[in-house]
């Protein structure tokens, strides 16, 4: 009998997706969000995602880091396809055995994020649950329309760069780390295709150039790395929660030099190609690092 | 130390929604569905849900009937609002141990939920769980801006009738129930106030009375019930899924005369009052049954 660690999450996403029809979407699942044309001039994005205790947070993990991270994880998903959190939605399972201070310090991390970042709390629901604790977030965003970008959109030849610095997240960032509106907002318009990194780039950059249709290059070197982390934890961490963009050639000298200063710093780290990169590592959720069938 | 136990869910969600501002909603939460407003003849209706493995079903339940529950149960609270599904998005968390037809076969029930009933499956997320399976279902429904119905409209007098039969559905209805959408888009226009029943005549029809500012008069043995039932377990049992309404009662006569004859039965089991009415049991998911503070 195949069991989900047998077959890893891309195969799950794509087994999946098998039953989706797309029906009514600008842009199907897929991408980071589901994108609603209703014909006006900004389009409607549509986002669901949990966060699980012993997998995405500790029992020790203070409780409002965990509300930070369970929202702020939507927010980045926003950012990437250009736009910004509208309303959400939250749904807490958990056993009833949980202390009543706990759910407080998980709402008030909630609060934090959105009073920060934008976005209403629209509605939610609790349940019980026999041990630990699943948060999930859904939400809708919205995009002005030349503004969208989407994973499919790179073509060879385009610039690979990331915002900020990746690896070691699992230190603490992974906690109260900054979802890249304000980059993904202004990218948007820019940039050819974009995502964000939640999975670790060995994992996410190849979802980028497949999406896309291409191969691509990393130059390892040019990652830029989180003090004290190693090229290969930097690329195969993961939860980074930094934008990784494809920028046609001739725009990217322009889009350098006008990057804005109080933005996280961009980094070029290779380009899309014709033909398929070679790249190891990455998280997934489904398999113990090192048994990848892919 | 105060646990989740202590205060029960009624406690635990008023806690929770302080801090939601309401804002650039029509209906903030506390109703089935949040509420938006954009000034078209169609109101957007959000909700999020999630059915939990050990609360909600077992280990053994057929997946394509937890996958059927998942999404029924949230179609069902569209219904409560007089409206239909439009988009769903599906969060699975789930252990890497979990056969891989199990998830097709939690997405082939899914699917045919939506078939039968409309919406389309929008987007998703996978995230592995250390044990056990949490399916959360987001989505926004629409419904025509005259035909919503909120729990708050009641007035004393108002007739209280159920839609279909009370109780046992433990069973098995709580696996394979048909939401009440024809009964809801019929009812919305019609009614002063409407719900769907998901814990209980008991725990429910206090909380449609209350946020009406009502007290109620129940007829106990009005109560439509399941064959075998008692009146206690039609009333306590929870997992109905049908419809509550109050009915000004100049319009209940005409509204039964006129009631199709392809709905699920409406009877009347009551009214609104000024006063408080008593009823003890429904479900809490936070307390075991007879706990109650309440």
């Amino acid at each position: 009998m195949k069991r989900l660690r047998d077959i890893g999450e891309d195969a799950l996403v794509e087994r999946v997706l098998r039953g989706f029809s797309g029906e009514g979407l600008a842009v199907g699942p897929g991408d980071d969000c589901a994108v609603v044309d209703e014909g006006g001039p900004r389009l409607r994005l549509l986002k669901t995602d949990a966060i699980v205790e012993g997998v995405h947070f500790l029992p020790e993990t203070p409780a409002s880091k965990v509300g930070w991270k369970a929202v702020a994880r939507v927010l980045s998903d926003f950012a990437a396809m250009g736009g910004g959190p509208e309303r959400l939605l939250v749904t807490l399972a958990v056993d009833p055995e949980r202390p009543v201070a706990w759910v407080d310090g998980l709402y008030r991390g909630i609060r934090k994020c959105l009073g920060r970042h934008g976005g209403v709390l629209a509605g939610g629901e609790t349940s019980s649950a026999p041990s630990g604790a699943v948060i999930s977030v859904a939400g809708e965003g919205s995009v002005a329309r030349r503004g969208l970008a989407l994973r499919s959109g790179g073509q060879p030849g385009d610039v690979l760069a990331v915002t900020g610095r990746l690896g070691g997240s699992i230190r603490g960032r992974h906690l109260d780390f900054t979802p890249r509106l304000a980059e993904g907002r202004w990218l948007g318009p820019r940039v050819s295709a974009m995502m964000d990194l939640s999975d670790g780039l060995a994992k996410d950059l190849p979802r980028l150039a497949t999406a896309s249709g291409c191969g691509f290059e990393l130059v390892a070197e040019a990652v830029p790395r989180t003090r004290g982390c190693s090229i290969e934890a930097a690329i195969g961490d993961g939860e980074d929660y930094e934008l990784l963009v494809a920028v046609p050639p001739r725009r990217w000298r322009r889009l350098a030099l006008d990057w804005p200063e109080d933005f996280a710093p961009l980094v070029a780290i290779g380009r899309l190609s014709e033909q398929g990169g070679e790249l190891a590592g990455g998280w997934d959720h489904f398999q113990p690092p090192g048994s990848s069938k892919e």
